[in-house]
């Protein structure tokens, strides 16, 4: 078996030591310098935040499970930090347990985009609102006058829906989470649906797509459609992972 | 088959018609004065609101599925409004297609209480904090002080939960919603869990344990423990309870 | 100069410290038993928390200054804690500079209630509903089924009304604050209006309505009537009360 | 007396009939195309929405009474309806009593804003947090991981603010308004101070500041500063504003 060492611009030397440690446990390994081979491996180590781990999975349609070592600010999709991981990664690799998380599939003017986390779709102009109507499954929601609208899954829960007044899902709960950013208006609601839903998005002017804080497409082409996507993110099994989120949002200042 | 009917106290004559048109279809019928008896029926009429679904279900365990005809404010478990019980009356005894949602079973004091929506922890003297602490599967996930918390299901969100800051959570979605009333707090957050989670809520002084509005056990016993009930409760099915939500919801004043 | 102390039932050795304190740098005082006497004083030192000097109040209706020593949890309304009180309290004495807070005067069924937080006006039975409209000089400006609704002063704005969305308000910028306890509701606001506005809550079933978490009167006797009242509170000069908020707010665990 | 009549491009019709009727009540009056001359007129007539009042108001330090005719969306800055302005612009005019409003200046690299409503602070780039340090007269009151933050008058209140969760301030209650936009944190809460507080606002990447959605400068430079300033914005006066107010915030979709 055969691991891949992807790490954050500040990472590399705890990257290299991942390397020898694989390697003194025997595993073949090496640091991937082209994210597009990602998908190559048994497994990935990720040395970096969430942000790095996001940002790799743009690359990873079929995803090998991911172990992430937390250098990052708050890295709730990480297992642990940088000076536990030889214990954490031996026993991770040993048992081999990976659990699954489901991802979101946007069509934007016929592009796919991929999100762990969330779509956001966002005014294109600072301080201007745009007019979104919301579709659950043809069903019209919500029409709102706001700053975007973001369609997050349960994992997305605690990322950016975090700040539009979403609630905290249950890593294992898969579903969907819709939910507005500034929305002018007195009244609104957060809306938590079963994750067969197809979400539709309409909107009036210029916006930002965004898939997960890293891909962003400009578009005026209305609507997007969101769905749940075949091609899931994989992970090494986190056995506490409710009690580390509960930990993690403690910890933001 | 034999039907049962079940009114509010100002729904009578309507009631009165719903026994001469189930018999006009060919239905055995009859109103119930005894709401114990409700569970030996084949089917129950409600000629009422959400408040007379969730009193009802106070009385049973086993559950014949209901079919709800709207007298009260908002409705939302109701099927129809009263100037068009017939014909989805019929077509729903015709088809005879049921959906069920899961209750909430809670331990006060050795006492079970079941609740469709939601239980409630109310603090007992007003305007007096209480201190809560939620623990779910034993991770102890917050600490708040509050005048009470509302353990509720997905059906719920839209009930009490809608009060205090709760999303609205899609009714297929089965799951368990967790939130402070009136937290004096700086930071929380709504928690939505799998509904195979278990609930434990400690306090320091006395509180009113209100289910679904009903029925109330006042105590000083803490713990309280919540877990999803074996046994659901049944309501003829809905095809539109999605857009029938965002229907009612927009409609309160 | 004679002062008055008044002390919570698990301070009396601090009081006794204090008084003896006060003798030492030439003071009269003495301890208060009956505080229905302690408008007859020069100046109160309070031992106690926000609730100590909160129930004080409501035995003022003239109000000499106050110096509050915290032996409570969070303390807003004091100037010092135990370990620095005799620099602090030297200091407050010699200067003798003050600062007044407005108060609200509710009437409710001919009754008179003074408060320098808030009014609470809470239903009387758990987990039912109320009615309530809000009137500000005359103009309805919300109807909402709700559990209860807090009218607040600035300086209560950190007290029960952080509980329920509100902002939090500059000690200094006199404002009346209305604010509901969990609205059944979609789209609701705090507002917060000028101090010279006369609120009336009209609501249509029995209610507790309580004045600073201390006294309480049962009532299903609308409207209730609010208003500034002409009896301030008056305590020792706070130079840094912003900064003492911001730092005891985040202290909230 | 010389009137002055700016209007927004799909209304100059309206415009045209409103420089008719100023004439034939015995007015000077001239339609204004080059705006940066408004502030020469003796009152103004703004036939637009908020959006072409707040507009104007960038052209105007010295600013002459405005009377606005609403063609807009919400209006909360007009004084009626085009259907009626003929009465209610003769009696303002006739009566020619009016009222004035704070508005806050802003420092930006040596730059300086005026704004009616609020100034917007937001991250230069979609979906990309920010740091953020709001200081109070120098009191570091909080430090956000935000979208951007809000500095609004009272008046802004029922404009951005209101999407962001802060309160309805009360028109005639001169404050500041604090209030972050989608801040990554679990526990904050809007600022309400009085209008001499200084406010500084430092941030760690690219920003947009946006006076009023109308004015917008693109900067690295930290800090903001913002105070009153000297120049109030000057309306024909309103009775009901406070009424007005409420009406309109329900109109909202």
């Amino acid at each position: 078996m055969k691991g891949g060492i992807v790490y954050k611009f500040d990472s590399y030397r705890i990257a290299l030591e991942v390397l020898e440690f694989l390697k003194s446990i025997g595993f073949q390994a090496e640091i991937i310098e082209n994210w597009s081979d990602a998908f190559m491996y048994d497994f990935l180590v990720v040395v970096g935040g969430d942000g790095t781990i996001l940002k790799l999975l743009q690359f990873l349609k079929e995803c090998p499970p991911i172990f992430g070592i937390n250098t990052g600010k708050i890295g709730l999709l990480t297992h642990c930090e940088p000076d536990e991981y030889r214990e954490k990664l031996r026993d991770a690799l040993a048992r081999f347990e990976v659990e699954r998380f489901m991802r979101l599939e946007s069509t934007v003017e016929n592009q796919e985009l991929l999100s762990l986390n969330e779509i956001a779709v966002l005014g294109a102009r600072p301080a201007k609102l745009i007019d979104i109507e919301v579709f659950i499954d043809d069903v019209r929601v919500d029409e709102i006058r706001c700053d975007g609208i973001l369609v997050s899954t349960q994992i997305g829960s605690t990322a950016y829906a975090l700040s539009t007044g979403g609630p905290v899902i249950d890593p294992k709960l898969e579903s969907i989470l819709i939910v507005p950013v500034a929305p002018f208006k007195l009244g609104w609601k957060p809306w938590v649906v079963k994750s067969d839903k197809r979400i539709r998005i309409e909107f009036d002017r210029e916006v930002f797509v965004v898939a997960d804080g890293h891909k962003t497409i400009k578009t005026d082409r209305s609507p997007i459609l969101i769905k749940k996507s075949k091609y899931y993110a994989y992970f090494f099994k986190m056995e506490d992972r409710m009690e580390r989120i509960v930990k993690k949002l403690r910890s933001i200042r």
